[in-house]
């Protein structure tokens, strides 16, 4: 039992200054964890409770589908991230520290490495596979912004697990494994979840799966369609029109460079063009132009984790912009960064509002790498900057009069669009991403050289899985799902305790009545939460009680001279007068209904 | 279930390379732990079985006190620490990282600081104390030789509980509750303990008491006496002469300078003093003189956390040498490193081989601090250099001709000097600590301005206490403590399972049965360790039943067919042949006998 009295429980009645969402003001407030440091929290005796029941049901799931759990430490040596490649492609994301040898150390943000090299370790035969580890751990990463409580935090809790097999199918068949405990995991959680076609980003690999939360407060967007099709907006691949073949191609009209005084804006030149070809543009009734067709190019500088750096031009239609999201996992693990004043005048052949094709790709001569977005296929025509001052091409052919080093998916996701598997029009959603399912495929096994004998006793690299659930973001979540405005109101499996007994008043019969209550309920089993404060004002209890979010509780107070107490739902707001003989029994039916 | 045939357990042959003690050997033979850097180790789902159940003894013992359990990252901010004092004074053994915008951080040794700042974040009135907060947590030192397995690691999981009282009085009372808790938790894990007066160290404060479990392979050094004294050896205090008054002193012969050839070594002078002055000794009987009045001068470099140095003289009985863990707990946070002879050059006061106290003393002109053993008190009577080549004085009397700037214990503690408590003799004995209770006080409440308002009005300091157990090197005492040549053998309430099965054999009828019995195991509320490998022959599976230490084994092989199976215990070898319609009852009351 829980005794308000002389627990480390204390509400407040402000926000925390910095809160931007309600799971954070809330758990704060009421007394469920506390900032630490800039995104590090300290989980108090309530907030601890609610995080232990969260870890139990991921736990559950795990070792319902023979997960093995083990404990990794958080402090890892350099060499086998080293080797994998993300002691460098982290970034400043990771935190890294020395020893006093000025031996390299990191705190580890996921644990793909250990794994694999632990199971080097102790495996050598497909025999010994399929194998499914687990853990529940503490975590870090050196986040650029810490924001929003628990939401995204630089130390967290997380389940990391790790499959191995021998073969495709194998990973298939424990990919689908953990994607049906994820669904049950967040189910029991009470957290609904889509599952949305992510990119699979700096941790290499092929399927990839992220399991979003539909909500406004969250970081990621997403989109969805009709037809059932959803996929971070990353994931996202565009629909390109169909490719013109060569003689389709060689009918379009021949290019030809304009004066344009002035138009060095997408909107400008969209302007000018119908000003000065009124009716030659390419919409079909009217000859209007429109901005799409104005091929809008821009200029990034990309550095690799090595710290080296190159320039890349990306040709997008003219009425998208880019997708800094989309533009980042595009070109993962480096980072792209807008080219500046200082940028441009080492390299004239970017003309800055004019520039196009001409004079670019990693074969010209300027060698400058050039990425077109998917739309731009074979026989799609353009007008594009002709690299000079106040000079446009127009009629300018993909394919006929210029190429590319490749094609980008770059450009902005936008309701509307379709959605690449014909399943209709997509729709934009906000969400968090509440775990993360990945075929990572035979990436860390080659690296770290992770290899069995098959049954033929020849040797066979593992192939890998890897699904993380963010379990103190889960505690956010539920926190952010399950309120109002006067506090939490957790779901019953989640919550702190499961009952609340209220004694109100001055009376010491209603404090012997409520510490009677509370131990018959505690004797049947049940985690009491027992607010035995004397001297505090029922008011301030019932804020209290609501603001804690218990889901049932008992009021004690006043009614007792009448033979009644009070059975309140918090999720409902029901209020029931019920005898004291009989709360026991009500509390114990309510409680186990669930 | 745990199934062999699937489980990531792997047992080893061989010992690992770098194991000094049973525990590692073992622990890493059995597939429990595996290295992963030095003084990191990684939780196979074995160990991690037998660590949650430590840990969950821990918890029962700090709940059944009313502490109350929360979560600190390992994690925190410079700034606290700083202001306590600690960030410098761990030195080396505090790992310390900078993040991206290079603020300094610390992985947590102990979180005194952060416990007290959230208390004095929540609290502020002497009504809401006392309280005891704990938790259960990843700790991390950066020990200059991490050894034996878990027995001294780099990172390891503590239990660190901390008591905010308003009076010394209610300390005392928290410090009360956790020492009996200290008592039943060790009790329940089968560890026996000696609790032994400590030195409080760096840590601070006043009472402090070490559970220490005895053990040949422990670190520390303790003497107990018949009487019941019990101290760690850098808590020892010496029993001290009475010391003589002016009168007495004034009669003694009065000090002369001799000349002393080559004895420049206490052998020597002893030697050359019986030789040159027989029958001048203080020896009674026979004018014989010792080693012990040949005061020992040694000369030490004391660099304090903040990198500031001075010298160091200690005088000591020539019988007795220093003991560098009694000199590094008496001149904690300073570290204390033997002059070097560049050190000598610096100091010509200092002539090697024959120092003196003359010249000596923070009033002296050298400046030179001077500390003498608490057995040298007034009316002492000794030899000493005389800070010349080649010349001692004699009868150089304490208080009369010489004095000192205080006194140091730092001579070694040897078997049969007396208890400090006139309880007898000591013996030494070789301990491992397993906790540590202290009584901070103050220091950290005042450093942190943890204040609350008392009955009367008046904001008073709070006092603490902390009091910590180590649970990983728990699991490493235990193993250490129940094995034997053959392998580990767990007392009943920390195994991994209650009970491991062994199938041997090749007929289906064995595995079949085998199958029956761990199914009817389990499903009478057991944990059950299942060896269903098949192809692997009974000599290997008996060798790991013994190295992986389960107590109670059944094993279903060829007498099945005679109709019993055998129960076979780990600690006794005891094997029963029981009907395979009797053995499910049979190791249920084995089982439950515990």
């Amino acid at each position: 039992m829980i005794r308000l009295s002389s627990s480390f429980v204390r509400t407040l009645r402000e926000d925390p200054a910095d809160a931007e969402v309600a799971s954070h003001r809330l758990l704060v407030r009421a007394g469920y964890i506390r900032r630490s440091a800039a995104g590090v929290y300290t989980w108090l005796p309530l907030g601890l409770k609610v995080l232990r029941k969260v870890e139990q049901i991921v736990r559950e799931e795990q070792d319902a589908i023979g997960g093995q759990e083990v404990l990794f430490s958080a402090l890892q040596p350099r060499e086998p991230y080293e080797i994998s490649g993300r002691w460098e492609d982290y970034g400043p994301n990771l935190f890294r520290l020395q020893d006093r040898k000025q031996d390299d150390y990191l705190l580890a943000p996921t644990h793909e490495e250990m794994f694999t090299l632990t199971v080097k370790d102790l495996f050598s035969s497909y025999k010994d596979l399929p194998t499914m580890l687990y853990q529940v751990q503490s975590k870090y990463r050196d986040e650029a912004r810490p924001r929003a409580g628990l939401l995204r935090t630089r130390e967290f809790i997380m389940k990391d697990a790790y499959s191995f097999d021998v073969s495709d199918e194998g990973l298939d068949v424990s990919y689908e494994k953990q994607r049906g405990a994820y669904q049950r995991t967040f189910e029991r959680l009470g957290l609904p979840t889509v599952i949305c076609q992510a990119d699979a980003g700096a941790m290499g690999g092929s399927r990839s799966e992220e399991f979003l939360h539909p909500t406004t407060v969250g970081e990621d967007t997403f989109v969805v369609s009709d037809g059932g099709y959803a996929a971070n907006v990353e994931a996202v691949t565009t629909m390109a029109p169909a490719a013109l073949d060569d003689a389709e191609i060689a009918a379009l009209p021949a290019m030809h460079i304009e004066d344009t005084p002035g138009a060095s804006t997408i909107a400008k030149l969209a302007e000018f063009s119908n000003r000065a070809f009124p009716g030659k543009g390419p919409i079909t009734e009217t000859g209007e132009w429109t901005r799409f067709e104005m091929l809008k190019h821009l200029v990034y500088l990309l550095t690799s984790p090595d710290g080296s750096a190159e320039p890349l031009v990306i040709a997008v239609p003219g009425d998208r912009e880019i997708d800094p999201k989309r533009l980042e996992a595009a070109v993962a693990p480096a980072l792209a960064t807008p080219f500046s004043e200082a940028d441009f005048e080492k390299h004239p052949v970017l003309k800055k509002g004019y520039i196009g094709p001409e004079g670019l790709g990693l074969e010209s001569e300027s060698g400058i790498r050039y990425l077109v977005d998917p739309r731009v296929v074979p026989g799609t025509s353009w007008v594009a900057g002709a690299g000079e001052q106040d000079q446009h091409v127009y009629d300018l052919v993909f394919g006929r009069d210029f190429t590319a080093d490749g094609t980008i998916e770059a450009a902005e996701v936008r309701d509307g669009d379709p959605a690449p598997d014909g399943s209709g029009p997509l729709r934009l959603t906000r969400g968090m991403e509440m775990g993360h399912i990945f075929q990572l495929g035979r990436k860390y096994a080659e690296a770290l050289d992770l290899k069995v004998l098959d049954e033929n006793g020849k040797t066979a690299v593992v192939t890998m899985g890897s699904y993380g659930i963010g379990v103190t973001r889960a505690v956010a979540a539920v926190a952010e799902l399950y309120h109002d405005e006067k506090g939490l109101a957790w779901p019953r499996q989640l919550a702190p305790a499961d009952v609340h007994i209220v004694a109100t008043g001055k009376g010491q019969e209603i404090f012997d009545e409520a510490e009677r209550i509370a131990g018959e309920l505690e004797a049947r089993g049940l985690d009491v939460l027992y607010d035995d404060r004397p001297k505090v004002s029922p008011g301030v209890k019932f804020k209290d009680s609501e603001l804690l979010g218990v889901p049932t509780s008992v009021v004690v107070g006043r009614s007792l001279a009448e033979g009644t107490v009070e059975l309140r739902d918090r999720a409902s707001g029901e209020i029931r007068e019920i005898s004291p003989q009989e709360i026991v029994d009500a509390v114990v039916a309510e409680v186990r209904s669930a």
